[in-house]
């Protein structure tokens, strides 16, 4: 896969995507990634790339031509897949993320300041994708969230591919509690069960867990999550004891 | 306001918070921000924080400890709104960014590789944020999300307080097209009201192109958005033509 994205900010988006698992994938080969400086592509000697909106008292939008001649010159042959990030956008989901991984070749385009001049998003602009509904400075933040929660997904990035398959959201439910050494820490203890070796338990325990979190903190997520019949009666059961004693599991 | 970070990455988060707007509502005051190092608070001479979660086969979890000792000596006397960046928290709106502009002291916690072990977030958090329902490798993109969104609320940040009221998601609808210098690019002209000076009508071409976007891309938020009489009639208007004629406003 090859990623490019253009930015005002490069220097933010290649800090980093240099560090951490996503780094350490991108140094072995598992993606291609390329920032690049709008500014670059600027025509006249200031490196101008913004200027007033039309009949607008205040705030700046990127023009259309330094992004066109960006993007024509960085695809050259290329066909990529061309996202500009916006809160105009369908909202990301993990589910997108895994599609957006199967592709080659992605452009992605982030805006700052109020915007960018419309007429060139409807020129080269494939899909818009938000992150979420929050007002944020620019597309920069949203374009590594995407980069990051795509290139996870490749073949090649996590140590182990099954890393990820109990992480919140990969399977519509939150994860269940985690625990590391000590077995006793400020007097709390870890759960009995974990230190049990019995593996079968140990994954009731766990889907029990998950769908508590589920329930408790986005009970929303129930209703498209895939959910068996001996999850079902885990749920019954979760939220019979929830009704009877909302203490118990911290509640209001 | 005080912000402060606790991260395996303080330079990432560093690097972006120090640019663009945020970064200059930094310099001059507007708000303190302080990244820490949970390694700085390791108790071994290699400064590990980190360690294998009991009973799973693979991945590596944040130990209790080190993060406590963080928490402990940065927050000294203070008491500061507790933020854990997590999958399973409240999904981030604006409305809840809103609300936390108007804390005095927020320290956020960014959890990495397969998250933290539960007992510190037991003992420490107030509230756990999701940007949105996807997986991340840490919580250090979450947490910048948080910091840009929430500074911009703050007053000094932007030069024009009413730079946010027309953005996407502030007032529940997504924003109008806009478009700078020049007239004519590529073949395509600036929309003529926009060069009409005539602001009245700017103004309700505006209101009209919000609505449509919204209608179009979003349709969902049109039933939490204020509208008021003349917003309702704009939209049966606009959903009469587009049923009507799909192709108009470019939809499937």
């Amino acid at each position: 896969m090859r990623i490019d994205i253009a930015t005002l900010f490069p220097d933010v988006c290649e800090t980093y995507l240099s560090q951490s698992i996503v780094g350490r994938a991108r140094a072995k080969g598992t993606f291609e990634l390329y920032c690049h400086q709008i500014r670059d592509w600027a025509f006249d000697k200031h490196h101008r790339v913004d200027d007033t909106p039309y009949s607008e008292r205040q705030g700046m939008l990127l023009m259309a031509e330094p992004i066109y001649r960006c993007f024509l010159e960085v695809k050259g042959e290329r066909k990529p897949h061309v996202i500009y990030m916006s809160p105009k956008g369908k909202t990301l989901t993990q589910k997108r993320c895994v599609e957006l991984s199967k592709l080659e070749d992605i452009f992605i385009l982030c805006g700052h300041y109020e915007g960018v001049d419309q007429r060139v998003l409807d020129k080269i602009v494939d899909e818009e994708i938000s992150i979420g509904d929050y007002v944020l400075t620019g597309g920069e933040l949203p374009a590594m969230v995407l980069v990051d929660s795509v290139v996870r997904m490749l073949e090649g990035t996590l140590s182990q591919p099954d890393c990820y398959e109990d992480e919140s959201h990969f399977n519509g439910l939150l994860e269940y509690p985690q625990y590391t050494r000590p077995e006793v820490w400020e007097g709390e203890r870890v759960p009995e069960i974990l230190l049990s070796g019995h593996h079968a338990n140990i994954m009731k325990w766990r889907r029990m867990k998950s769908l508590e979190e589920t329930y408790l903190k986005r009970p929303e997520l129930l209703k498209t999550a895939e959910l068996d019949d001996a999850d079902r009666a885990v749920l019954s059961e979760i939220t019979a004891r929830y009704e009877e004693n909302p203490k118990f599991f911290g509640g209001e």
